[in-house]
């Protein structure tokens, strides 16, 4: 067995050995959460902050990333002296349940006497479960309630989710470039990455480690997809335009020059595939997939926030295509309708969805001068 | 070798026996082109409608397709009284060089005496080069001069090409749902399902053939790709929302239900490898990649166009994000720089690219509408 795509490495993480009831049915134990924290809980234990990660973001969240050495995923928006400022706040991030960077996904032990990895067969899970499990986390650091939870995409859905299923816990929310669910355009290009993955003959019907290899050429292709739906025309244009370089080390010899685009893309898969496991995507993407807030609130989300007292920002960039202004403006309707305490901005960018990992002053303020408003209102110094 | 993934039907076309000389430099002879006619060509040779097929199409433009069985793929704008009418006009249709349905492509001998097919080494073709092998075989049919040009998507491109390499043969043009170039957006999504026919280990180099196989699944995977690209996320909405339905052939068992856009998807691709070949894919993709009339024209899509009698009918479609409205007028505006004679249509409709395929009655009044005025123009009874 061959988990060596890329190497395990340790997490600080914390077992919770009675584990977790998923909504499936099934009961998870134990329950590794991996996490970090940034800054210091105050003595009240009021300042407590919680980032969720995107579809493949990780709790490294504001120091370099251990396996890539890359800049802090979130390091714009996250650290000191940033919007939100851990020399403030208390940051939490917490690896994702289903993730493949210490908690509890498909690369754990499907038995604590046996080295079998779950692999595949790791129960499907939702982002409600996510959620639960950084609950079990946030109540083992004695918080009992947030400051705040902010979240982009998938982080974003995970931020909607606390509110709903915790609305005491929460006293403010800043779901970022989200959607109270998955449309049928994302949940097709969510399939098309999983049908590459799928259609690797490295995959072995998700039983890889036992066959010593890695799926890299279908998760790559289903990276690849995905890379371009971050981004917009508008960005893709600017940085490459129809420039052309060299040749490829994927493409046939014969098939010549390539596009400057191209080989991006093929840099964007092939390292993708050094610091992520192809069953964690597909885990976590279904996870995505079946998120309908409406839906587990007999249609109507204005009911999943009913009498929250938690204080909303809503953050949408105007050319992010997969999680379109209309679905923030939809979460800011809801939770009107709900009573709730709600803002919402629109970042004007040409970025794309990336917009909101990237270089956005207006963003950034917009975020810093909420946290201000709400730490004023929760009575922190 | 095994080409039966879809069987080789005799299909009627002539054959240049001194070939075509490409842009990239390379003569191809002989050269094969395809083609289906309907209507009667009248006396004067002067009522002649070049149809030019997109990416996926061929010849069988007003007619069941001989491998599918299908309905005509485009029998909403070409037939007996419809927009382009059979009754009035002679209507030919060729197979695009670089095909597969029986023009010359990679599934062609590389050598008369020699049953090996092309292949992967197919020469790189331009939509140029398929324009120029289209003249040959009007030239051939003893017609000076079309009445009009007619395609959308890459068949848009060529039309376009047309009016711009042969002004004198074309009386009018109509280029639909189109570009004057492919955006680094398209070829990255064109990339992607390169990348997942390369990642097929049926796919051999591009040798498959010689090995009884096909790379059905990467095909299958660039198909559905695309098909996300060729809809809008209303289109998608509508169609199938987030329902469910029963499981998969292709996923593992293990991964449970599934929604009913991720059925649709698999049907997508798994059909159209009965009737694609990969070679042929990856061969007009690029064609489609390298096409940028202004960059063949010093940086001017005016000049491309400068001093043309032909009149232009450019036709967009709202939702269409893959050929977005902003290139066809980009084209417009060009044209009237260069005093050409140019209407231009945006088609209000929520189903993407694909609309110009589809039950358009505004697209169809329009094109109807415009040819009635250019026979008029023509002097055509």
């Amino acid at each position: 067995m061959d988990q060596t795509a890329f190497p395990e490495i340790p997490h600080r993480h914390e077992t919770f050995t009675d584990g977790i009831a998923l909504d499936c049915g099934v009961m998870l134990a134990p329950l590794d959460i991996a996490y970090r924290t940034y800054g210091t809980l105050n003595a009240a234990r009021s300042n407590a902050v919680l980032i969720c990660h995107a579809l493949t973001g990780d709790q490294y969240v504001a120091e370099p990333h251990p396996l890539t050495g890359k800049p802090a995923w979130w390091g714009t928006l996250v650290g000191p002296d940033r919007p939100v400022d851990t020399n403030r706040y208390f940051v939490i991030c917490a690896n994702a349940l289903g993730g493949c960077m210490g908690s509890t996904g498909p690369r754990s032990r499907r038995n604590p006497s046996s080295p079998e990895p779950w692999g595949i067969e790791f129960p499907p899970i939702t982002v409600q479960d996510m959620v639960r499990a950084q609950k079990m986390l946030i109540d083992w650091l004695g918080i009992t309630r947030l400051f705040a939870v902010v979240g982009g995409s998938m982080g974003g859905m995970q931020a909607l989710a606390w509110a709903s299923l915790f609305p005491e816990a929460v006293f403010a929310a800043v779901p970022v470039a989200t959607a109270p669910y998955h449309s049928a355009q994302n949940i097709a290009f969510h399939e098309v990455g999983r049908q590459a993955i799928f259609a690797d003959p490295d995959f072995h019907e998700g039983f890889y480690w036992a066959h010593g290899v890695i799926p890299a050429r279908g998760l790559a292709v289903a990276r690849m997809t995905a890379h371009i739906t971050y981004l917009s025309e508008a960005a893709l244009t600017r940085k490459f335009g129809r420039r052309l370089q060299g040749g490829s080390a994927m493409a046939p010899v014969l098939f010549g020059e390539r596009f400057a685009v191209e080989s991006y893309l093929e840099h964007q898969g092939s390292s993708f595939v050094r610091r992520f496991d192809a069953n964690s995507y597909l885990c976590i993407t279904r996870a995505m997939d079946f998120f309908d807030l409406a839906a587990d609130h007999g249609g109507s989300l204005a009911a999943a926030f009913r009498g929250s007292k938690t204080r909303f920002l809503l953050v949408s960039f105007s050319s992010d295509w997969l999680f379109p202004t209309a679905e923030s403006r939809a979460v800011a309707r809801a939770l009107n309708q709900a009573a709730a305490n709600v803002s919402f901005v629109e970042i004007v960018s040409d970025k794309g969805h990336d917009a909101f990992l990237l270089d956005e002053p207006d963003f950034h303020r917009t975020v810093a001068g909420f946290l201000r408003g709400a730490a004023e209102a929760a009575g922190l110094p």
